[in-house]
């Protein structure tokens, strides 16, 4: 059996990696580190798993941990991952990092919005982990970088329809509502309860650092040189994300030729939900799933096309998708411990 | 003394009209109406106001309550407005209505999206209400079509913008987040806490009736005939209203420009904001206050504008704007009643 | 493999049934009736279950329903079960039943509390189905009443203190607190969004139906005439219970002594967790597993102790103690379908 | 016109003593000191106040405030108020500090639970500033050690019913609820969005240092040397606290008899209301108002008396408090600049 770390287990993402991976059926849970609870069970931090989990957190040393895992998960600010995957690489050990720092071909685009890379080597042979595209790639990586919640939430409705040339790709803009665990378990002012309970903002405005990433993606899909309006904002809730993608229709097109398109592109992948035609997604529906729901509606008298998509920012948007990942690189079945029914509320 | 009385007060909407209305420094509130809670105290019905208010709800009984008060607030579900103004207006009462029945010149656009209209000869003396547009028709009006929430918060921005022809006219989309007390005090599944808590998602996608309102309002400001992509969203919050508009630049201009364009084009308007230039509006700073604040930016690579504006959308999306009207008809200082400070959270 | 049924499949326990069962993995979730929803899927109802399972909404018809299923939960409002289950009985079908119909052994009891009983023959053999104290008669049971919410949150903790005469009988105080969800799916004033959110309130002081069930239980327990003042709240979130117990002690003992007693009355009972020490339960910690946090503190002053238990309503609460309940009445483990590890938040 | 300072001016205490002291208009408020946000305007801390209020925070430089004020708030907390206290005092200044520095009589008491006192001397003319009970002391009062929030929830019910000895001294027990502002605007993981959402606990429980506050004041009051139990709990809201209080009765009395006693003793208090009969408070019905809400109910069969209270923790709890005494250390209407009336949700 495959014996599993994760890096950061203590943070958001790596709490909910712990929740995956100790409910999954064909690997062992092995590692788990974290700075701040080293020497502190990990259900002393999350207590919610007291009962179901053995396991003690512990300060990394790479030395120790590559003796008794085979896969790590990195669930750590940018710039560490870039840091600390060369040397797993180099000890043989297969890297899924959930950071930004794997996520980009292009060094020079990285670098505009983060900071100077020190592991260019490896941008070369890592594959940017959305699964529903690049799953061929993914099989045979030693190295993910895991897509970005925002980024999931765009990409996944946009690809299909760049790639049939459906939609004008100058014409892309993505109004995106995330819940409040997108910003971690650090302190700050942006998710202390009074200041965000009862409030609805957006931030970084055109600004945030997901649109690089996306636009990474989309061109390459899509052949074109693209730019992406994008707009995040924050929802006073816990989980969940909804996207809200508007962009030009190039033909005449009927709403079912939308459906069909994304249906089709997606058909055999079992996390992406075209809802209903009388629905659309809503993040309670996909709360602590792997699922992306996508629903989509023409405006007729604008020629435009409003694509909607929800996503678990933590799930599909982060853990979930890193499992996912996991189980293409092992060759197990996709889905395989992601597929416990979700609370229906 | 003018004695004011609310037809429907026991609705949100009514009963933010009885908090400013009972606060209010120059006007006497004396008629309540309600059919669910006739003979009941106010106060029963919303205990906050327990000796602060003495004041009984009433049928509504036409004779009755127009010896009682010279101008009336109707916070009624659309259609029955249209039936009671005229008898309100025959007896030389001035009256503000909230719903839709008013706020349209164009009757056959109101009748496409709600239902024939049975005071049609009404329509030509009625005046829209978006005081900061139509300050000098309301001050003579005797009928007032309050405007809707999600109107409110897209022609403010909008207006200045299109008169001064500073975006492109045909490439308007608002992507508008509202909280759940828009959808009133009527029980439905959609307002029942566990299916909206926790919860975020988009509803009458490019068809909710709105839109035609904002469409006669700026089509006739702008002189074009103006089609605009609408998508309302419901937020997991009581109050609140926040509005996201995506627009091509019409001209090479910076930031600096729009956000002259709009303030001047406010300028002397008390109630609109422009958040300073490194900020962006949140509905949490107009919670329970009567402003509007807006804010913009430039995405320069997809020479697109963002404007975003907030509102409380029972204050200046429903009751507090209605007040203002009234100030306005009435010769009154426009922020007579409307300047409390709101709670800092 | 054993065929279950789901009678009111819709309601908020119904649907957490169906999460719970569908997931089980040694048994065969066969019938979901709804009168409301009857020909509708149910993934329609509750679109977060769509692609994980495949089943439609009946009618209720017993002869059909029978046929297609050995034991059912009937998660109906009270009344109803005390005249369904006598039929499916009469079948030789086993019945969990989550009303309140069969938790009362005196039936007088039950009639003053709710109406006249007209299954009073099946009130003998029914079992009250709290496994932690009645596993064996569960067994053998073919009818369980499955316990209220509260009287899990305030029986569990109290039941190994009374028996060990640690307090006394005659000082019993139960706080409890609740989430929405308690209220069930129906529409309601009290469970409106904008009338629930940001607001904390008692409800049904000193006069809610679930102190007579507690009164029973904790009489044949104890041995003694119990009466117990409870008072449950009405907390805005969607799942958990929290219970505060004021007791006075019996006897000078320390907090290990309480501590020893009830983890030791409750040693193999896999869902009991006493929380460590300097801990004490939260409901966030509980949230959709089957788990009863307990933890207690001495109030040196005043010889009083205090006890706290926390469990999700619709899990403990409900529909994983009725899966609990199956579980034992099949004679397989306890913990089967109920040990997913739950959302760290 | 009197001029009013507040030192500590941009945490929530202090931010809702701006709101209410600049809408109040018989006092000029002329000083906001803060360390951490000196030299900004106060309207970019709290962007809500905006266009409302011309203020910049400044930094504490007594010699200089004392030039600018006659009246000083102090929302800081404890151990630094008792430093400063003297200071303003021999400058003739009055002074209401809303930490726990000025609360106590009892030296020993204060020290046992905060740490050693360095200014001891000012304790004997220092006034505990509940004013409902110690209105002619405040009057006459230059330094007002202004109540907790837990303490003025518990005082007001209590001390009427231990004054007329309706209930036994020695079998209090108080349940409270707090929403999350109690907690302040200082980061903490307790008050971090994804940790309290969705969450409910107890904390501090029998060890919280409100309690030794409470246990003076009931101790003078009664004549008895009073032990309450005190258990805080957090809610996930902003605003809004709710006290349950058990006490067994000490005569056989109605739940009118309770209900007069406390009603009489408050007559010509304008900010306690007595609940009617059939209903109970709740924190929505006081959230933003000065109010705290009374309503009981006698468990007969268990001679047992409930009590419950709601108040708005910074107001009642906290500013508004503060604002009340400083209206009647000015010989001025005790509702001056607190009778707004609160939104209805």
């Amino acid at each position: 059996m495959i014996r599993v770390g994760i890096i950061g287990a203590t943070g958001y993402a790596g709490a909910e990696l712990v929740r995956l991976l100790a409910g999954h059926p064909d690997i062992c849970l092995t590692v788990l580190t974290s700075r701040q609870y080293a020497g502190v069970k990990f259900d002393k931090v999350y207590p919610s798993m007291a009962g179901m989990l053995d396991l003690t957190c512990e300060v990394l040393d790479i030395e120790k941990v590559c003796k008794k895992a085979d896969l790590f998960f990195l669930a750590l600010p940018h710039k560490i991952p870039m840091e600390l995957a060369p040397q797993f690489i180099a000890k043989g050990k297969r890297i899924i990092d959930l950071s930004a720092d794997f996520r980009f071909s292009d060094v020079k685009r990285y670098e505009s919005c983060y900071q100077p890379h020190s592991a260019q080597g490896l941008l070369k042979s890592s594959v940017y982990g959305l699964c529903e595209v690049y799953f061929n790639q993914i099989r045979n990586a030693n190295l993910i970088g895991n897509p970005g919640c925002y980024p999931t939430s765009v990409l996944l409705p946009l690809i299909p329809l760049l790639k049939s040339k459906l939609v004008h790709p100058n014409s892309l803009i993505a109004d995106s509502k995330s819940g409040v665990s997108g910003a971690g378990r650090s302190l700050s002012l942006t998710a202390h309860f009074c200041e965000v309970n009862e409030s609805f903002k957006a931030y970084k405005v055109a600004s945030h650092r997901h649109a690089p990433e996306m636009e990474e993606v989309l061109s390459r899909e899509s052949g074109a040189d693209i730019h992406i309006t994008f707009v995040p904002h924050l929802v006073p809730m816990t989980r969940g994300m909804l996207t809200t993608i508007y962009t030009d229709l190039a033909r005449d097109v009927r709403t079912e030729d939308i459906r069909d398109c994304i249906g089709s592109f997606y058909s055999g992948c079992p996390f992406v939900r075209i809802v209903p035609e009388n629905r659309m997604p809503n993040t309670l529906n996909v709360r602590g799933s792997n699922f992306c729901d996508i629903g989509c509606k023409i405006d007729r008298a604008n020629k435009r096309l409003i694509v909607i998509s929800a996503i678990d920012n933590l799930v599909k948007g982060a853990a979930g998708q890193a499992v996912q990942n996991m189980n293409v690189m092992l060759g197990m079945d996709e889905t395989k411990g992601l597929m416990n029914i979700p609370m229906p509320l």
